[in-house]
């Protein structure tokens, strides 16, 4: 195993093996996707067998993407190739069971990341953190090697880096970001096409979600808390999908002088999932749901707790106003 | 007048004169407001004297931006400048009555906008409609110049193309806008705090108001047509202001099968203003507005007609399904 391989090394497994498996992670978004995509039809235009298996198939959101037809979700029987190619996933496990029995019988792994936690679970690790998306990565490894790079990479690509960085807002986004989406638009990318199928495509029950999300609005703590929830009713009656909900805690994230924004949504399970994001690093978001076993990053956290989703509600909203820092 | 001015001779201008005013369309957006800020603080550190003037003055939402404070609403003395500079706007009369009387007295103007309807109203007049933001144009002349760019020109540049190209999304989006993008980033730009303060930073009232239209939310015509409505009751509940809305159609506009999205608004004197998106070009939206003396483009256009809300809905509704094409 290999901590850090370069472009080169793994330039050369893509060149020597003949059939390739490629693989994201669950409940998979567009860097995800997109770098399946990305990498798999480079590979194919160098003459290459390749699957792209995703425990979770195809998100309805990504299904514009060209090519995402070839996505498909982990077969019965194994899957024999020469290598496997973890994308955009931080740990094995996150790849999904099903998918990981697939392929358990490929001997060598290519592991592409751009997560700081991965543990370079493969035998080529290329992990790199100042990417703001593995698509991004994914371009530097096409353009620097040579590879081809046809109309379906150069669309998943920009899909990749674009959906991981809000549309080139996050902190994340550098000048190589912009002069990539520069080079994408030069070799054809139609930006007003592609970003139009990316964010102004939604479908109706996900403008119907934003509406029961917001007629079930809360602040508190002086305006420093925004929640909302999510109940098992409303997923029934709106029919909805987990990609549904992506993004929209950004909404009340955005209100001025809120820093902790808080999404309680019931599971078929009864219990209860809840998103928390902090804008202030004195409210340490991952410390809160630490307190009921949950975990995740400062700025972003999670917790899958017992309900009932009023008690959750209430337990968790106290655990985030005694971290308030004084107003 | 020249028809087109070139770069050298407008910057011999700028070289010239001691003295300046710059101003920009009424009810500004980003990209009239950047637009201001960029070019009056690349003069300012060439030592020249700048007056930054709207006829509605700064909104509170572009008051994050550095430099922002130096908008001024027009005096009602003559402002006595070398040279007036327009920003942004179209005609001349968008610059509204009191900032055309303010600077009635000034015999120069520079004309610089994207928009191609532009009729060439200054003495000098640079008019690039292939650029999506007057900003972009404004980083061109200031670079290919060699003028100075302090940080408050090339945040304010970058918040004008921005905003203009919907976070770099809309079709007018070229390789030289994420190139732009790049070096402003390369000099400096903190890209996720600037996008923070433009896009994550609404006021409460907004969502509110957001709640508000989603429960006026009507689909009809074979889920083709999506509209709302807002009324005085609201706008004064929620004591709204007009640049609250701002941007919120494309939530309906975005969900998949609408072809017309529509806003209804209920203004201060009885009137009806309706906003007008379409999706396809087979539905002409300027072609439906002016049946009811309203204007605009094929795909976003606008009318201001007598009310009640209740009859204007009816009756445009009415004449956009008479458009829909045979589904």
């Amino acid at each position: 195993m290999s901590e850090h391989s370069t472009f080169e090394e793994i330039g050369q497994w893509l060149e020597e093996a003949e059939s390739f498996a490629l693989l994201s992670h669950v409940r998979p978004d567009g860097d995800a996707i997109g770098s399946q995509i990305a990498l798999g039809f480079a590979l194919e235009a160098m003459g290459k067998k390749v699957r792209l298996i995703n425990e979770d198939g195809l998100p309805d959101n990504l299904a514009f993407m060209a090519g995402s037809d070839r996505i498909e979700t982990p077969p019965d029987t194994p899957v024999a190739v020469d290598v496997v190619i973890a994308l955009d996933t931080a740990t094995k496990p996150r790849l999904g069971d099903r998918t990981l029995a697939c392929v358990g019988g490929c001997k060598r792994w290519i592991n592409i990341d751009h997560h700081k936690s991965n543990p370079s679970y493969g035998d080529l690790n290329h992990i790199d953190d100042s990417s703001p998306a593995t698509g991004q990565i994914l371009y530097n490894l096409i353009t620097e090697l040579g590879l081809p790079l046809p109309a379906e990479s150069r669309d998943a690509i920009y899909v990749a880096v674009s959906t991981d960085t809000g549309s080139f807002q996050y902190s994340g986004t550098t000048a190589d970001t912009y002069e990539m989406a520069a080079d994408l638009t030069r070799r054809g990318l139609d930006v007003g096409g592609i970003n139009a199928l990316t964010y102004d495509n939604h479908p109706m029950r996900r403008v119907e979600l934003m509406r029961s999300l917001l007629n079930t609005l809360e602040v508190e703590g002086d305006g420093r808390i925004a929640h909302w929830e999510l109940t098992r009713d409303t997923v029934e009656r709106l029919q909805l999908k987990p990609e549904d909900s992506e993004g929209l805690i950004d909404i009340i994230r955005a209100i001025q002088g809120v820093i902790v924004a808080l999404f309680f949504e019931e599971l078929p399970d009864g219990k209860i999932r809840v998103s928390m994001r902090s804008k202030d690093r004195r409210v340490d978001a991952c410390k809160v749901c630490m307190q009921f076993g949950g975990g995740g990053h400062a700025l972003a956290a999670g917790i899958r707790m017992a309900g009932p989703i009023g008690d959750a509600r209430r337990k968790v909203l106290d655990a985030v106003i005694a971290e308030l820092p004084d107003s």
